[in-house]
């Protein structure tokens, strides 16, 4: 079946929804924040690890397992739930942020974007159907649309050809698209205009897709400039259908963008945190290899459900393991940061529940930023009208 | 309380013994294969994995914890078993190992040994005393005595000359061990020739340690060369005292020298062997890399009672995860490699309590190596005379 999205609830003071989303493989509740397994695993974890830390949905990269292990092993392998022994919902990207960012140098044409592969320097062209026809075999839950992911700052003229490539992109995707199984999102694009945002929202709406993402963010703008580009697309988003911000994780940014009406979030930044020794809490962030740290044997966050917490690893053990370089500690902060993401976003959803999301955004700004406050001018004002 | 080895059963028909060991962390029963926790992990397990491949017991590196973290810190800790929340037995080595393979340029002295941290280049001595004060902090169950370990072949004179030296160094650190919760080992060294080796262990046997290594194995020698050395201190041990072979980890290895007597193993071969995508089966040792392994979907051993293979991981999904770098492809193999380890032991146990091990051996041998037949001429009047 296609997924289902149910609104379940709007908050009173802001744009934020709860909701959940029913698949093939269960149901979750939005917000929801999802963790990245770009090559078919998410970095250190085990599938029971990603379940310890209630992820309800995960992503997974078009572009790597296109180029490894190829789509047709994961498609010979029964699709990419049973390749990794995944039992819950997969969401797949098009590939198309990759081609921009990793694959260089590019030709982009109307037909689609030719690129040398980043592992052997083969030269590939990727396609809007093409990347439907991967997602497909790699058997996803829920599919994108190949766009074309410009940089921050594009002129408007720039800006404005390329949300009409994304277009007709996004319309031969869906042309071809053809599976009872998944489901088709459409990509926002149009970079911080908002007729262009408008009309790319207005446009993919009329071919109506099964959900909405989100994307030219997380790009190098500054986080006013992102909410707002976030905020002229939800704006004009249908309430019926699910909204996903690609590729945004940082703290801040999954409050900011939920009371603008985002549903789904994916970031590589917790396992990537992870690795240089960062963790995230409800005080902002910490780096465990700083020296005081090496005779603190309390845990990360007394107040965290996590395993790493409850088993009660010190700090002094954990920075350890990363000064060693041992795979054990970039795994026992992946599982925190991961699970505090996830935290997070149940904590919206209980906010949004009872209509506070304003006084929880307004206690997270203090715990997190506390004296030094928000690193940009907020405008409530996007939140609330 | 010092650790009790209990005899239960002599093989009728080999040199080989049932026994287990009540440490303060729990029993566990010999032969047992010991997983090698180097940095105070075993690479890419968590401490619920070591639990669930059946580790009785895990070994930790004296040397590389002195230089990092410091024996101070895990000292503060509560000693390595809170510090890496591992609740089995740990046994430490000496540290002479390391001294003498990792930490070149050297100077050997009767005082002890003087070296180059291989981290920073600091100017270090390790002496008999030094070694065991930094065990005793760290607070293992089993601790070591500081030996000189030197290569292979050696000349007569050398190995000579140094035994008396390690048997020196070895009733220094007795002489200054105090400690009821840990229990002391010497170690046999004496190269290839049986007259020192005999020698070295009948003099250890009279400071009457709490336990005897074999060191000196696993430095070059070919296989029988190791057997024999084995055999040549096994025959002179005393039968109510657990025998420990160090180092060794070769499967072949563990079959043979249980034969001769051995009890515990250690070895960083099944962790090492899985970051280089090597497993081991029944019938023999294979690389996931291999091609044909990218669309096999099977585990890598249906008989195996692993995580990965009950979980049913295929060798396509590790493969790709080995070739991507991922962590939990070396993850998988690990567990995979160590459990095989562990249930050899477990196999060899079953055929010593019904006195079968001979022909265990030769099914072994037949499985393992087929038709190529044992890579080294055997000698099996070592193992029944």
């Amino acid at each position: 079946m296609k997924i289902k999205y149910i609104l379940e609830h709007e908050e009173k003071n802001t744009k934020a929804r709860l909701g959940k989303i029913e698949t093939n493989y269960g149901t979750f509740e939005t917000p929801m924040f999802m963790p990245v397994g770009t090559e078919a695993t998410v970095k250190t974890l085990s599938v029971e690890e990603l379940k310890d830390v209630k992820a309800g949905i995960i992503l997974a990269n078009t572009y790597h397992l296109w180029l490894r292990p190829g789509e047709d092993i994961i498609a010979k392998a029964g699709g990419l739930h049973e390749f990794m022994k995944w039992d819950g919902p997969i969401l797949t990207d098009s590939g198309g942020f990759q081609v921009f960012s990793l694959a260089k140098p590019k030709d982009i044409s109307e037909e689609g974007v030719k690129f040398k592969n980043h592992l052997n320097g083969d030269n590939l062209l990727l396609t809007p159907e093409k990347s439907i026809e991967i997602q497909n075999k790699l058997d996803s839950d829920i599919a994108m649309s190949f766009d074309e992911c410009i940089g921050w700052p594009a002129s408007y003229e720039y800006c404005k050809q390329s949300v009409e490539r994304t277009l007709r992109w996004a319309k031969r995707g869906k042309d071809v698209f053809n599976n009872d199984r998944q489901s088709l999102f459409g990509i926002v694009q149009g970079g911080e205009y908002e007729d262009l945002r408008k009309y790319c929202t207005e446009e993919l709406v009329k071919m109506d897709f099964d959900g909405y993402s989100i994307g030219g963010t997380s790009v190098g703008e500054d986080k006013p400039t992102m909410y707002k580009m976030v905020r002229y697309a939800t704006k004009y988003l249908p309430q019926g259908k699910v909204r996903y911000l690609m590729g945004v994780g940082d703290p801040i940014d999954i409050v900011e963008n939920v009371c603008r009406g985002i549903d789904i979030f994916d970031c590589v930044s917790p396992t990537r945190l992870a690795r240089h020794g960062h963790y995230l809490t409800k005080f902002g962030k910490y780096n465990i290899k700083n020296a005081k740290n090496k005779d603190d044997f309390s845990c990360l966050d007394s107040n965290c459900d996590c395993y790493t917490c409850k088993k009660g690893y010190s700090k002094a053990y954990i920075r350890h393991l990363i000064n060693a370089g041992e795979t054990l500690g970039a795994r026992l902060l992946s599982i925190h940061n991961i699970r505090y993401l996830i935290r997070l976003t149940e904590e919206l959803r209980e906010a949004i529940k009872n209509d506070s999301l304003l006084a929880y955004r307004e206690q997270f700004i203090k715990d997190y930023y506390g004296d030094k406050g928000l690193p940009y001018k907020q405008n409530l004002d996007e939140i609330i009208n």
